[in-house]
């Protein structure tokens, strides 16, 4: 898929900047809130920034790989979580309702049949991708496939008046991929990028070490970032490269969550670097190579709250900061309005 | 003023716990929002629960010392911006209506006249303490005036059904106090807690810590905290002391917001340690010196955005973080309500 990502304009930044100073508190005494204001004000191209009906999208699917032991939770758990998310059980739930999160949940290839599940988007490949040990886990074609539906799950929630979106994952073994594309673009060992998942012991991620270990070496590829995408990826890891480049194109504020969506951004900034321009990392997670692909990123996370759980959770838990810089922009008086002797 | 307050009971932090390891996510995934879960289920002696209409207490006042130069801001700012968050217009107010937080403004010590001032709890003691640069800045009786002004406060606010509560500060120069209570009751050199406040330069900062220094060096009381308290504190700062200290009596969850208040809660431990047992630090600022306290107190604070803006600012910013670990005990699925298999 082609996409279309403009770097946006930044002629506007310096008034921006400036009517932040205006605002009625110590130049620069809102830190982290000011950098995001200017970010924002600038993806809009307006000094009144806004944010419209945030939503978060998950897209959930299996991994081949699973039967090899890499993950401590139970293969089923994917589409056993899935159900619990469409009756709004999970902890993304809780985390959507409480920041008024639109929320869609997207199968792209759970190992499960859901019949007509009300709350699913069914969008199927495949019930899990092949197992990258022996073979690549999907075809040039169903990436293509992913990535289209990535995107158009964004022109869906656009087409509903949302212009800032985060991106979460289900799907058991994840981190596995996640550390191999991870090895793959930047160039950190390994052994570095595999973590503990959802709760492996020393002598599980030992296991998990090995078995990644022995699928890159029998990597014979093109080593391009699509052909990594393919050969290791998940269907719900390219989904979401796919609609985080589909919201940059269309302008809109992605939060980016965890270690497996921060993978995914990685993937993403490989065929369009123009991508983070428009990303807010909203947290350092616990996972073990979390902080080194942000710091890989040159990304400063929001908070840093030793969380873990992926769906989106870390991100749309950092979004009322986002919010605060833009009612920041809105909602406070000037010096002059406020009849403040200005502090400089 | 003497306040009973108690540690919490401990014994029900097994149950606490053991609610946390069965709702549906890996073990321990949600980091800090299971430690706060725990810490405010102790508190309230319950397994669900509740945080309710929550608010934030601005004590406001002026400081004698702020004619020695040690402040950024000009005097007359701390009248204007009362005025302003009256009015609706500060940072504190927009924090307030995003994260619906009641507010209180308390004149404890303003050097302006207010008339009858919409939205205004006037409680003056006197305009403004006296310069501790050359004698104590409050007396025994105001010290004690302004301690039972902050624990009515918080009765006020208990009696509107208030079971969470933070407070925040107005008061030019009360960087300054804050870094000799410090100092004093620390014991880190005065230099470490000394840093620009509102945005003094390197030498504006030398020429804080001289004037600092020597009002130290003059000091001749009995070193017992209440005696530092009144010879060097603000009215504003004493006024959140008694109304932590009231608060922890009452049972009340207390979020600290920058460096002033983290100094406000390390003199309120200095009279009653049990108070620490109901605090939550909001955030790391950017004020030089309030890491070390932080460190000192072994306060591990939950965001580290760079704000430097006090009122309270950083506290009420750190709210949602709180809400999510309340609303994870209520509203998440069981393992067993999502039917999905145990992760371990």
């Amino acid at each position: 898929m082609i996409f279309h990502i403009n770097v946006p304009d930044k002629s506007i930044v310096p008034a921006l900047q400036d009517k932040i100073d205006n605002l009625a508190k110590p130049k620069g005494s809102l830190g982290r809130l000011e950098e995001l204001a200017v970010q924002i004000g600038t993806i809009q191209q307006t000094l009144s920034p806004t944010l419209n009906h945030p939503q978060n999208i998950v897209f959930a699917a299996d991994h081949g790989v699973v039967v090899e032991g890499v993950s401590f939770s139970a293969p089923e758990v994917t589409a056993q979580q899935t159900y619990n998310f469409t009756r709004g059980g999970g902890g993304v739930n809780m985390f959507a309702r409480q920041h008024h999160f639109g929320l869609k949940i997207v199968d792209v290839g759970v190992n499960a049949d859901f019949g007509d599940l009300p709350g699913l988007i069914q969008r199927k490949i495949r019930k899990g991708t092949r197992n990258y040990r022996y073979e690549p886990a999907m075809t040039p074609d169903e990436m293509e496939t992913a990535l289209r539906i990535g995107a158009e799950t964004v022109d869906l929630v656009h087409s509903e008046g949302t212009n800032i979106v985060s991106f979460g994952e289900l799907g058991m073994a994840n981190t596995s991929a996640s550390s191999l594309w991870m090895t793959f673009f930047t160039g950190i060992p390994l052994k570095a990028c595999v973590g503990a998942g959802s709760g492996l012991s020393h002598a599980g991620i030992e296991h998990k070490y090995q078995v990644l270990n022995e699928a890159m070496s029998k990597y014979t590829g093109d080593h391009s970032p699509a052909d990594i995408m393919r050969w290791f990826g998940g269907y719900e890891m390219v989904a979401a490269v796919g609609g985080m480049l589909r919201a940059a194109e269309l302008k809109m504020v992605i939060i980016i969550d965890g270690f497996i969506m921060t993978n995914c951004v990685l993937a993403a900034s490989r065929l369009y670097p123009e991508v983070l321009e428009y990303c807010i990392f909203g947290h350092q997670g616990d996972e073990a190579g979390h902080k080194l692909v942000l710091d890989y990123l040159k990304a400063r996370p929001l908070l840093n709250l030793g969380l873990r759980l992926g769906e989106g959770t870390g991100a749309i838990c950092a979004y009322p900061i986002i919010d605060s810089a833009v009612r920041m922009m809105n909602d406070m008086n000037s010096f002059q309005d406020a009849e403040v002797t200005k502090y400089f």
